[in-house]
């Protein structure tokens, strides 16, 4: 595990040809594995091309021997070398001649952003185009023919197949199989592009290490790392693991995490689930102001898997959405801030020691508790509010409520809740039931 | 079938002597088999006087031979064979001479409506009474005696019995009973009176003859028809028929629906039930007004049987509440309006269509449909609406909500909801769940 | 059982050295007894000093020899034997000659009433002190010697063990073992002081003999009497009979029921729990007003065993709290009114009453009732109310709802639909189901 700014792991990652399955997406895989924690055990899994998963089919890997637009006359208007945004991504392969009304059609440029470079995909429909800045179309001459020229090769070899990544964080005293886990996603595809959605993956590195740093308490939930290509990497990983849907317990999406702008809370499909109010606590701790939204209402993505139909981990996401730069070549590190990533791995720290930490209280006794007797007499000059508290906290461990609903219902600290109740278990008072799974199981 | 309008059907029935248990009812039942589609296998049913039905008893046949009152000296006030409302329905039977002060108390007359004769019935109350106008009972001379003529007979003769009528109608492909049916429900009784009910019997003649010509989609509930006397005649046929009641997923009660009003929905006992949810989305789909009111509060009828204790089956109603003829002999041809009964059968025929079409969608897949791949993308140019709301409807096919329960709460067109719905279940990525039943089964 | 005013059997009560176990304790549970219905069978159960209940011990018995303090040159300061308040309770022995700063920290004083001596206790602290008025503290020398004498003694013979009073009063019919109970508590404990809670104690006898007086109705639940000191008390009583637990069904805890103030009724942790809503009932029948206030928030005592975890009977308080006395030798008999103690006692009385006879009644008809057919029919020339409500209260014998919740739903008065209810139960339509339990039972 080496440690440096994120912003450099994520310069590294930036420039590559990131699609669904390509070599960029393969060396940003392995880039990540550089900065992942060793305690993560991250591995690298391949899967068939064309293999049915859910109700899609593991895509083909796309290879691009090279890609350009010239004007008849020999001009090279464009070319894929210089900057893969330029070929719509999953292009047909073609060699053709075209005049400007055949070439058209297979151009795309941004209006908003005349001097950007666009990024278009066309992963399902099976066609062709280049992107290029709306200044450059505007000069083309309309007169002309054209040659476009994209030899690309989608490739079905199992041995070359479709990539993602993968990581597992234990708790201080190791994995507690029956407290289940916390997945953290991002997406490493959308080449050339910096906030999306290399700022979520160095963004979920960045939190994984700081887990290592300060371990998670003994008995927490272990807390899953998945890179992989958007919607498609989310779907064939877990229809590779439906076994581990049952034990997963909450989900945060960490996207466009770079750019100057607020936090954006996206809720998940639950809306109030304690994933939500454990993130709606951590960010309102704070005095930065934050922003919230509906389940995928604010920028959809992978939670939609995650918590999808037939799936339905509770999934929050967590982003800095809107931003101007988006989809577009000014997605570039000029946007990118280190303490803006940082800020983001520190809040998505905050909700998962919470939320992994959490657990619900049952009592093994009857009747209100002999305190003083047992010791957990709470001193008002030592804390006043959990001294308010202790009758109305010992009233709530009747196996219906977690530790964070219990400090959330009567407007204590969650960690000075958490520490008083935990006294009550180390004197076999109470015992932890886990957090109910919300998820699928069929 | 024989299809006429519906106004001429009511003129027919209108002017019989139509009681509990009479002669004139036996007619108008036969009457209404012959505008009850065939495919309705329209019968009557007859049941024999003084059976327990529930908490009550089958009543006997009403026989009336002659009825009327005559001062002393020979002048006749009133001749049932002239008006049967002149008539107390039921009246015992009495040939008495009598003073005034005897007979007043058999006298009965409309305040509000001087020129009209009243109707009174005394079903279990064991006497007798004449009807008149309040004009003619001030003229009536109060020093003479009276003579007073009721040959009437109550006959328990099972084979001349207590008579309901009662037909069913399919969906396009026949039966399903699986998903179960919508009960449509008009009482035959009252004598000499055109908007109550005999309008609610046409209205439900009309409404069966729209759902032969365009008949019900496949899968869709059937619709039963029940015609009978108020409230006694529910009670006997369900408890006669009480293995119905667990197929039974709504109903209508159709009353008073001839006069010029708008229209009123009175709820179910359930309130918000998805009847009362599909009647208040059609009648709000139009541009006239209409009123609501709480279950058995606006005007209580036999929906206070068919969703009453130990039956349940949620049943709105549909009438044009409040008239002022009511229950006199002014409630006869001359306010009746075509047109309404036609709105009200046109009202009737939309809600059923969506009511009995609705079902609930259950997922065969896991995480979010590969919609392109499945041919199930919506253009936005084509549906906007739906175009937003895809993801939305695909996260709502956890068997929890039905196909109305989903357009409601997205606010989007049920056919258009229906229609999309439906390729998924073509393509084998849903199954339908039926409606559950919340009528008592016992 | 002898009558005479409450106020007099509290000035039999007040001046005894009441502590958790003592003989003045013992005296008044006797005491209690000369007036307790012999039909309640009331007897006083006896436990073992040091024997674990629940997450307690049962505290031994504190006995007395003599208790004074002196200025070393012989004046008596202050003595045990004139008021039994003046020695903190439950100190441990002493012997000793101390210096006023050696002394200071074991005297307790009222500094908002200078005149009073204050109650202290110190039960589980091991410690020992003296109790005086603030005249007196600020009287004594500084410089001089006092001497410190408290000859007492913990016992832990089983025979001479910490005791309970307890009766059970049964309804018109006997015991109805399937229809559970109701618990009126109240402390016997706080040596010297009238209202806190002698006053509940004096209460709780009243109101056991007006249920002789009049007995509750055929099929009520029983109702238990518990006297006992606070907190350990109800928790050796209940831990002694768990079995009991399961039947209870409610509780009424009793205390400072004679000083002039309105009532407080202080919610049950279910908050809006039958009981809850039936003693508002009462007491918002009257003109008098009142005050409430959440559980254990308004004056927190035994109601946190009875309601607390693991026992969970849910259980108001009634008292006349605050006043100003409380806790000090002015908590006497000149702040006690008769009329004050009948007051809450026949408060009491009336929820018992109410929440004793109520059940669920449950259907078992179908249909509507054919109400004049069963003699069921209420005019509305004798009751409005009640024959706008008929149709109503029959769609509500489904087995959900109590007579009380019908009632309350309904805005009638619980006994004019008691009455009618019965009606359909004697005719056989509808029996009687038990109102559950909230009490846990592990």
């Amino acid at each position: 595990m080496k440690q440096v700014p994120l912003k450099s792991i994520l310069a590294e990652i930036y420039p590559l040809h990131r699609t669904l399955a390509s070599d960029g997406t393969d060396e940003a895989l392995e880039i990540i594995g550089g900065y992942m924690p060793d305690e993560s055990g991250y591995t690298i899994e391949t899967y068939t091309p064309g293999k049915p998963v859910w109700t899609w089919r593991v895509p083909e890997r796309y290879v691009v021997h090279e890609a350009y637009l010239e004007i008849a006359d020999g001009e090279r208007v464009l070319d894929f070398s210089e900057n893969s945004l330029h070929l719509v991504s999953y292009s047909l392969p073609i060699d053709s001649t075209l005049s400007w009304d055949e070439l058209e059609p297979h151009l795309f440029f941004n209006e908003k952003r005349p001097e950007a470079i666009p990024w278009e995909f066309k992963y399902y429909e099976r066609s062709w185009g280049f992107c290029l800045p709306k200044n450059t179309f505007d000069q083309l001459p309309r007169d002309q023919k054209y040659r476009a020229v994209i030899r690309s090769e989608f490739i079905a070899d199992p041995k070359r197949g479709f990539r993602v990544g993968t990581g597992l964080i234990h708790p201080d005293d190791g994995p507690n199989p029956s407290v289940g886990e916390i997945i953290i996603a991002s997406h490493i595809c959308h080449p050339m592009q910096a906030n999306d959605d290399a700022a979520g993956v160095v963004t979920a590195i960045g939190l994984a290490q700081r887990l290592i740093e300060e371990p998670l308490r003994k008995g927490s939930m272990n807390v899953r790392f998945l890179f992989c290509p958007e919607t498609i990497g989310s779907i064939a990983y877990l229809a590779h693991h439906e076994d581990l849907i049952p034990h997963m317990k909450g989900g945060i999406f960490l996207e466009m995490t770079g750019n100057e702008n607020t936090l954006v809370l996206q809720h998940s499909r639950q809306d109030t689930h304690l994933i939500d109010r454990v993130a709606g606590y951590v960010l309102g701790q704070r005095d930065e102001r934050y922003r919230e939204g509906e389940f995928a209402q604010v920028v959809a993505n992978d939670e939609r898997v995650i918590n999808g139909p037939g799936v339905n981990v509770p999934c929050i996401s967590l982003s800095r959405w809107p931003y101007d730069e988006y989809h577009t070549s000014d997605d570039n590190l000029s946007i990118i801030s280190e303490e803006m990533l940082q800020d983001a791995a520190k809040i998505g720290e905050d909700i998962i020691r919470i939320f992994a930490s959490n657990y619900i209280p049952k009592r093994n006794f009857r009747g209100p508790v002999f305190l003083s007797g047992h010791d957990l007499w709470v001193d008002w000059r030592e804390d006043w509010d959990l001294n308010r508290a202790i009758e109305k906290i010992m009233m709530r461990f009747e196996g219906q409520q977690s530790i964070f609903d219990i400090s959330e219902e009567l407007g204590l600290d969650y960690w000075a809740t958490y520490n008083y109740v935990e006294k009550f278990r180390e004197k076999g008072l109470i015992e932890r039931l886990p957090i109910p799974s919300e998820s699928s199981a069929e």
